[in-house]
């Protein structure tokens, strides 16, 4: 017997973003088949495994279509799995490319097989540069290359993939997130939101990266996965690939939210400039946007808007990690 | 019994550009192994299947490495394979990123593995932008998608890879080349040059799209080849990854082009404006480039220097399909 909302596949459903978005598609009525290889996972996914709901798959998704697996009689296919985050990304320098486009692949051509609709993630990196980045902009590419580089231009190809792919009869589309935070965000991947509010729970210096001047907009994963389950099938109706998610009403200094973070989590936490490089090693490397914020435009005319505003953001990313051990961080600088 | 040379692995080596580099190896005294899928071949490769100096596998390179092939004991691996010109691709729109991607990083990871370096061909194509086009500039991409920028997209991403694979001991360059002319390269990929000496030699109209008043720079196949055969091992001891292959002092407009080949031929073609789409159908784009000239640097820095002009080049290409049908373009509009 088959949900009313028919069942949803989500690639990384047990990351970060794929978690939400299992919990989302749940709560509305789906069931679910996770797809993970557990190169990104920030829950073991047991909760999972005992929900009659959900089918948990643990292994790469393009193992996986490569096996036999399709999409035949599925709702609709979330692609979310990706290595991701500027330091989980390091030790994949020169073979990221083909991580992601040799996964991407594959699911597209398996959506296009059993005529599913797809949502691809990929990333506010792809602009390449600081300002209102708007989905109509050009994308910029520094050719002193980086592995932050190589996985811009590899999630940039992706989307120009699922874009073509309409004309062969892919229903598609494509989300740019800007900076999503909440519960189980891991700081192992180097993401600020995580490593800020661990550090002040721990009382251990937060640590603030190139000055603490550039500005982030960061988006709750709730609003996101918001944006997935009420808009999706708008979005495919329209001629917009390319969607931009995230809530320019939480722009903030990294160092306003460093200080933020303390005094909402009353931390007795010093707040300290470092080089990024002497904690997550030589080739680490900052976003190429130094002031990174969201145009809404496509998003905002379906009727999407995003709600959840940055304190609430932090106060729930800390009583998770209140609750809990970073499980994916246990090798990682705290 | 080695030539003094050694062995050299050119993919792609029935294309064009390919070709012409497995007969400069040969000329400088090595042995070579062809590896290519007849994707893009021009000419059949009897003359090498009868050559002791050279082995000829017909097969997709990512499938030779998948079956047990590998570079051990090769002397350099030129990696040529690939999909291209404006009208070849619109075939493969969503699905051309993987075809480059995924057979560039099993020839990446098959060169280090074998200690073997490696020269990739990339394109002109990437730098999205009009101007004189220096290796050290920004990549521009437009979100506007189409095949022509997914392919320029996968050739950046292609080159992020070989730059980053260095990190693991990679010794790579990337060649960036500005509109390679010459005998056997065909119209039937849409490239100017042989389709204006082949309407000038059978007397039809000489088709100028855009306008006519974009200006391009071409090389000669013998200069690209002589900076592969002259100057790899230098550059190989550099520093830049990436070098432009050009010949700026062959730049002219394609109006200019068509009236010195008709006049050059002695041919009574008419030189008519028409949309490229027209032609090719409607998926066909423009180059983003509308003036592409090659600023050379790294090249020159090492000695080399381009030398044939653009009127041989001309004469090149009308000699050899004088000769011989172009045999790639049997369906392809004349």
């Amino acid at each position: 017997m088959r949900a009313p909302g028919g069942e949803v596949v989500i690639t990384g459903g047990l990351g970060f973003i794929g978690s939400h978005l299992v919990d989302a598609y749940l709560a509305t009525g789906h069931r679910v088949r996770i797809i993970d290889s557990n190169a990104g996972a920030v829950i073991d996914g047991e909760n999972y495994d005992a929900d009659p709901r959900c089918a948990v798959i643990r292994e790469r998704i393009e193992d996986y279509l490569t096996a036999g697996g399709d999409f035949t009689g599925v709702d609709r296919v979330i692609h979310a799995a990706s290595y991701v985050g500027p330091a989980s990304i390091l030790s994949r320098a020169g073979r990221l490319g083909h991580d992601i486009i040799g996964s991407t692949a594959p699911v597209i051509e398996a959506c296009m097989n059993a005529g599913a609709p797809l949502c691809m993630f990929s990333s506010a990196e792809v602009y390449g540069r600081s300002g209102v980045l708007d989905e109509k902009d050009d994308i910029v590419v520094p050719t002193q290359y980086n592995t932050r580089i190589e996985y811009a231009v590899a999630k940039t190809l992706a989307e120009a993939m699922v874009s073509n792919s309409r004309r062969h009869g892919l229903r598609g589309i494509v989300i740019r997130p800007f900076n999503v935070a909440g519960a189980r965000q891991s700081r192992a991947g180097g993401f600020v939101m995580p490593t800020f509010v661990q550090q002040a729970l721990a009382g251990r210096p937060i640590t603030v990266f190139a000055g603490g001047d550039q500005v982030r907009a960061f988006i709750a994963a709730g609003d996101l996965t918001g944006f997935l389950t009420g808009y999706m099938d708008l979005a495919l109706q329209g001629d917009e690939v390319i969607i931009n998610v995230g809530n320019p009403g939480n722009a903030v200094t990294i160092m306003d939210l460093a200080e933020r973070v303390k005094s909402l989590l009353a931390s007795p936490s010093p707040i300290v400039r470092v080089d990024g490089r002497s904690v997550h090693g030589p080739h680490y490397a900052e976003a190429e946007s130094f002031h990174k914020i969201p145009a809404l435009r496509t998003a905002t005319d379906l009727g999407w808007r995003p709600r959840i505003p940055l304190d609430e953001l932090i106060l729930t990313t800390a009583d998770y990690y209140r609750a809990r051990e970073d499980r994916r961080a246990v090798n990682a600088p705290l």
